[in-house]
């Protein structure tokens, strides 16, 4: 896609468009919070679904109450025969994003959301079924593979890499798709999330809100910046090089992905996180080149430019050790903030007005109609 | 659904959120302009194809232009055997609007915006293909036919009367189509068209914008006025009990929907144009309720809150009269507002920034996470 021109002082930068109770972002000392907890700690110490939760629930719940979400979510797993031959009728070389968006749309169809008292249980629905419209796609499509949409993981993040990979994943793989769910479920008022609240300000139904969501996210300038990564990342054998293609890319003033944020100044909390896991998988796998290119390039932005690693860097080492092809990196992306635009679509609902801004008219003047004959 | 708490001050409302020179709405003297064109003017004098001509590609087509493009149109109706499929899968009681979000996405799959470069022949490509979206699903789930989705009809109204009706519509009925498609198709920065230009603003592709405004237009504050009037209007069977209900509703302070405007003050200018083909169709029929009824709830609102018909009133009694279903009247909403929403893609994408405003922190403190064991 072309870039498009910058136009500053534009879109809405600083200006406050709502409210919310569902996260900060760049407050001091905070770095982001859910509710109130720091991401870091939820990260190290919860479950994603316990984060799921919380953003949709409320508050973190207690063992009996996690026990009732998980079973819940596992009987939602699996999808509804129609939907499955829509996933069919979608070519292998689609855009991933593009699958999601109307994955979600189809079900919408099926299985309506009726009445605002059905919003949790409808987020709850594809939450649970978002890794088999992704996997059942892909597997089709590229594997020629009709796949059981049910596994006995107990974990959302194990469940998809068992649909994916048709098998048990690994204990530290399930843990890092658990702490990378976690890191991804929320973001104030992103695009993909206003774009869900603009949605639902109309009092919509839940499937047009995450289908609009989804499709705000699939932009370049907003989700896909882990795949962008991935791609610059794999084009070196080694650190020096590494090192050398990144002075070569500044050069050409050439946009890098997965460095600097909007929001955070200093740092993205997200990143020490996501790259200790990444250490971790390399060290798993032996790996020898993927981590050391990525902390080269790592180093020299910071060196270069004092810009830092966002969340979706490391991401992409980290899927890839995972075995994830590079091209789902953005549907897992959905899988996750799936929990934060919901949530702020029942914010927005319980507090609404519909968002209708006003524009700046640049263009020509009042004009008389000229009719077709004398044009 | 459930009606939402209203915040007030909030929904940006009289906030700039950015530029246009697609429209102006409630400017003193002007009504509603298109490019600076009366809408009035372009309702009473242009055909359809004209007006999404100007809004996509600029200024008013010449003779040849408008051929070529009509033409161009005409070749772009019929739809891929595999969406037929889809469009086969779901069931008759689903939302009209989730059909359409679901139809547009799904094309997004098969025909691929690629690059920006090809955003007016994808416009064009869903301009053309929309009626038979609608109608192929319409067709089957309450018919169970497969109709041909390609006729020989010169205009885009006309075209969707046939493949609705099944034979040729009366050139009054493509006429009011064509002004009502007019009447409809832009109207600045409304909900749908923000929440089109907010997800364009990632660079996300044009089928996720079109996607999301769908969405958006689904919800009852915004798209369906038209079906909500339909449904009161019809609940009355002459003007003196449709007055007497009108002031039981008041003195209920129900909703009624097709009155005032959140920008017009006075009189919304596309009523008069449509009230006026409303009444020709009545004449037509030989209609002695529908029409009476209709006026008679439009003095008694007046009358009682000095409130005018908007655009969607009319429009109800309109689409009757041409034997629309109720329940296809925000689909076709639609059919024309995706010029509107295309034009704002294309100029969002023409000088963009993305849209990530900031929103007002209501939530808890920062707090310490507790581990499961001790909640």
């Amino acid at each position: 896609m072309a870039e498009a021109k910058v136009l500053s002082g534009a879109g809405l930068r600083g200006q406050v468009a709502g409210q919310t109770a569902l996260s900060t972002v760049g407050q001091e000392g905070a770095g982001l919070t859910y509710r109130g907890y720091d991401v870091r700690e939820l990260a190290a110490e919860a479950r994603f679904e316990e984060v799921a939760y919380l953003l949709l629930y409320g508050e973190l719940p207690n063992k009996t109450e996690l026990a009732a979400y998980m079973g819940k979510l596992k009987t939602l797993r699996d999808l509804p025969q129609t939907l499955k031959e829509v996933l069919e009728r979608i070519p292998a070389d689609a855009h991933p994003m593009d699958v999601m968006r109307t994955g979600c749309s189809f079900l919408g169809n099926l299985e309506p959301e009726l009445d605002f008292a059905r919003e949790r249980d409808v987020t709850d629905r594809l939450l649970a079924a978002f890794p088999a419209i992704m996997c059942y796609w892909y597997r089709f499509s590229h594997d020629g593979l009709r796949i059981n949409c049910v596994t006995d993981e107990e974990s959302i993040g194990g469940h998809f890499l068992h649909l994916l990979h048709d098998k048990k994943p690994s204990e530290l793989h399930v843990k890092v798709m658990n702490v990378s769910l976690i890191l991804y479920a929320e973001h104030e008022f992103n695009a993909s999330t206003f774009t869900a609240r603009v949605c639902a300000s109309t009092l919509s139904d839940l499937y047009s809100c995450i289908t609009a969501a989804i499709g705000a996210l699939r932009g370049p300038l907003h989700g896909g910046a882990n795949e962008a990564a991935m791609e610059m990342i794999e084009r070196f054998s080694s650190a020096e090089e590494a090192v050398q293609g990144t002075l070569d890319m500044l050069a050409r003033k050439d946009k890098i992905m997965g460095f600097g944020h909007a929001i955070y100044k200093d740092s993205d909390p997200r990143n020490e996180v996501i790259k200790g896991w990444s250490k971790k998988l390399a060290d798993e796998v032996g790996d020898t080149t993927l981590f050391p290119v990525s902390e080269a390039i790592d180093k020299t932005m910071w060196e270069q430019k004092m810009l830092f690693p966002n969340a979706d860097f490391y991401h992409a080492s980290a899927y890839h050790f995972m075995g994830i092809p590079t091209k789902l990196f953005t549907p897992i992306f959905v899988c996750s903030r799936l929990t934060g635009w919901a949530a702020h679509v029942f914010e927005q609902r319980a507090n609404n007005r519909i968002i209708r801004p006003s524009a700046e008219y640049i263009g020509v003047e009042q004009r008389k109609f000229v009719p077709i004959e004398r044009r």
